[in-house]
C-alpha cells in the first residue's frame, strides 16, 4: 500500500491504450472531500493539465486525481487544455463530484495530442477498479522510463502519508517529468495544507537533479481527507510535518537513485555559507555541474572541480560569498581540501554514494542536493535517434 | 601572425619544463606602453595570477603578458599570489620595465603549485627570443587540451588587431581554462580600451558554452599601444571596434568546435524576446541544457526539449516571459513549431551546425550563444580515473 495507505483513500491503474502494453491510466479517490495542495512547475511551457489542476485547487475541495502516461498534453495549446477539461469533467461526473474536485496530471511525449477517447474509453474501469489494494497498479500506470514504482509511507502517532511518484529524467522525444500524488488522512484545515507541502518539496524535489532540466509538467500533490479521526495537538502537527517531509526526501532520492543512466547517488551537502539561499545555490550549482556529475562517475574525488563550481554559484545577481581560505571539503568523509591546501588523502569512491560535504566557514547558512551522475548512458539514452 | 600582427608587437614561446613536453611558457611584448583593459572570471575561486593581473592593469600601462600552461596557480593560496609577482616581476626585470607593466596568466591543472624555478628559468630565453615572428610560438605555448592554436587578425583602414586564445572545457582533474590575448595598434586613451573590449566580450566569449561550467582563471586582456599612428575619426573608431568585434567572435566560435568531444556547434538565436536581457536568458538556457546538447549530438530535432529549456530560463528572479501560442522554432532554417502547435517538417541535422532560431514573438529584443554538443567522448575525457 502507499497512495492507498491513508484511511479512505483507493486507487486504481490500467492499461487504456495510450502506451503500447504498459498501465497507463491511474485513478486515486478520497472518499471524503479533502484539503487539497499542489505545487507545480515554473515552466513558461507549462502543460495544459498542470494549468486545470492549479485552477481546480484554488476553486474546491479535491476529491480524485487521474493520471495518464504516453502523452504529457504539453504544447499541445487549446486543444491541450480541452482535454485536460473533457479529463477531469468526464472522471467527475462518473463518481459524482464537481469537475473542479478532479486534479488532471500528465506524463510522457511533449507536443503529442492526448488520445483522448481511449483515455475517456478507459476511466469507466479505472473508477470501478477504484480499491484500497489499487495503490501498486496505480503506481505503475504513471511511470515512463522510470525503472520501477516509486512508493513511500509513514505511519505514526495515529495517521498516515502515503505517496507515490515518478521520474526518472526527461527523454526523448521530451518526457514531462515528475509527478508525485501524496495522501493523508491528518486532518487539515484550507490553506494549511500548501503550508505544509511548501517546505517539503523545498527540502525534497526541489533539491533534485538529474539533469538540470525543468519539465512543463512537474507536479506534486497533496490530499489530505482527516479520515484519521486524530486529534491535532503542537506535538502531532509536528509529527505529521516530519512524516510528511519523510516521504518526500524518501520518494526525492529515489527519483535520483533511478536517475537516467545514473551509477551514483551525489550528495551534496554545504554548510557554513553565509546564508541558507546563499548555501542552496552552491550546493545546486555543484549538483548541476557537468564536470562534477562526470567526475563521480569516474569515481573521482575531483576537488579542484567541486570549487570551481561552488565559486561560480549565482546568487542575488552576483556569485555566492565564498573563501578559499576558509572553506573545507570532504568526499565521503574524508577531507581533502583545508586551508587554502590541497591535503594529500585518497577517499573511498567505491559505494553507490559520493557524498560531498563543503564546509564554507563563513556562517550559519546550510543545503543539501541530491544528484545523478553523467554517464555514457545519460548520453546514449538522450542522444538516440528519434524513432 | 597573430597576436604579433599589429605593429610593435613581439612574441614567444617555448618549453620551459612546466609540461612534459610541449610548450608551456609564453610571453607578449609591446615596444611601447599599452593602454590596457581586462575581463577576468568572476568565480569566488578567482586564482592568484587574475588577482595580480586585475591590479596591475589598475595600476600601470602594461607592456608585457607573461603566460604558461602545465599549472593554473589556482587554488593555490598565498604561495600561489607570491608565485605570480614573482614572476612578473622577474619578467619585468628583463624587459626593464615596472612589474606592475607585466600580466601574468597561468592555465593548466588546479591545486598544483606553480614550478616556479623551471619558469623562472625559462624567462630569460623566452624574453630573449622575443620577435615579430613568435606569434604562432606563444599560441602554441598557451594551450592544454586545445587540438591546435587558435588565432586571429583583421587589418583594415591602417591599422590591425591581432589575437590568440586557448580554451576547449575544463578537464581532468580540472584545467582553467579561457584565455584570450589581444593586440591592437590602434591608439586609445586610457579608459576607452575597456569600453571597448567588454561588449566585445559579451557578445562573444561571454556567449559560449562548452559545458557551461565557470572557470578560475578565464582572462581576456587587450593591449593598444598605439604604433599604427593612423588619426582617429568616428569612422575609423567604428571600425576598430567592429573589428575587435570580428576578432573576440572569430575565437570565441574556434573554442566552441574546440570543445570536448564536440560534433556540432549549436548555434541558437533568439529573437522576438520581450528584452535583450530576457533573450540572452533564453538563448543560454538552451545552449547549456543537457537535454537539447544530447539531441543535438544525435542530430535530433529536438523542438520539445528545446521549449522546455526556454520555459524555464531564469531571469530577474522569476523566469523569462514566453507565450507558446505566439513562438516559432526553427532548426536550420526549417520551421517546426509556430501557433501553439508542432508542423511536420523535417530539418536537415546532418551538417557541422546545428541552428536553432527562436522568435518569441513578444518584442524587439535578442541574443545569441554558441554552444558544443554532448557526446560519448566528452563524458570520457571529463570521468577518466585520475592518473
Amino acid at each position: 500500500m502507499s497512495v492507498t495507505a491513508a484511511r479512505g483513500f483507493t486507487a486504481s491503474g490500467l492499461h487504456a491504450g495510450l502506451r503500447r502494453k504498459a498501465k497507463d491510466l491511474a485513478v486515486v479517490c478520497s472518499e471524503l472531500p479533502a484539503t487539497g495542495a499542489g505545487m507545480f512547475t515554473a515552466n513558461r511551457m507549462a502543460a495544459p493539465p498542470v494549468i486545470v489542476s492549479r485552477q481546480h485547487l484554488g476553486a474546491a475541495e479535491p476529491q480524485a486525481v487521474v493520471i495518464n502516461s504516453g502523452s504529457a498534453n504539453a504544447a499541445t495549446g487549446r486543444q491541450g487544455e480541452l482535454d485536460a477539461r473533457v479529463t477531469a469533467g468526464a472522471t467527475a461526473k462518473l463518481l459524482g463530484v464537481a469537475a473542479e474536485q478532479v486534479l488532471v496530471l500528465s506524463t510522457g511525449l511533449i507536443g503529442v495530442r492526448l488520445a483522448i477517447d481511449k483515455l475517456l474509453a478507459g476511466l469507466a474501469p479505472a473508477v470501478a477498479a477504484l480499491s484500497r489494494d489499487g495503490g501498486r497498479d496505480a503506481a505503475e500506470a504513471i511511470l515512463t522510463t522510470d525503472s520501477g514504482p516509486k512508493e513511500a509511507m509513514v505511519a505514526r502517532d495515529g495517521f498516515t502519508v502515503g505517496a507515490m511518484a515518478k521520474g526518472a529524467g526527461m527523454i526523448h522525444p521530451a518526457l514531462a517529468t515528475m509527478l508525485a500524488v501524496i495522501t493523508t488522512d491528518y486532518p487539515l484545515a484550507a490553506g494549511e495544507a500548501i503550508d505544509c507541502l511548501r517546505p517539503a518539496v523545498d527540502a525534497s524535489f526541489n533539491r533534485i537533479s538529474v539533469d538540470g532540466d525543468c519539465s512543463t509538467n512537474d507536479a506534486v500533490v497533496l490530499l489530505a481527507n482527516g479520515a484519521s479521526g486524530v486529534r491535532r495537538d503542537t506535538e502531532r502537527d509536528a509529527s505529521f510535518v516530519a512524516a510528511l517531509r519523510e516521504v518526500c526526501a524518501d520518494l526525492a532520492r529515489r527519483i535520483v537513485a533511478d536517475g537516467e543512466g545514473a551509477t551514483v547517488v551525489l550528495e551534496v551537502s554545504v554548510t557554513g555559507a553565509a546564508s541558507d539561499t546563499e548555501g542552496a545555490a552552491i550546493a545546486r550549482r555543484v549538483a548541476t555541474s557537468q564536470l562534477v556529475k562526470t567526475a563521480a562517475f569516474g569515481r573521482d574525488a575531483n576537488w579542484g572541480r567541486v570549487l570551481a563550481a561552488a565559486g561560480s554559484a549565482v546568487w542575488n545577481g552576483g556569485f555566492a560569498r565564498l573563501d578559499p581560505e576558509r572553506l573545507t571539503l570532504a568526499f565521503n568523509g574524508t577531507r581533502i581540501y583545508a586551508d587554502g591546501a590541497a591535503l594529500s588523502a585518497t577517499p573511498d569512491l567505491t559505494g553507490p554514494c559520493c557524498r560531498i560535504d563543503l564546509d564554507l566557514g563563513l556562517g550559519n547558512g546550510a543545503a543539501a542536493y541530491l544528484a545523478s551522475d553523467l554517464t555514457f548512458d545519460y548520453v546514449r539514452i538522450n542522444a538516440e535517434y528519434r524513432t
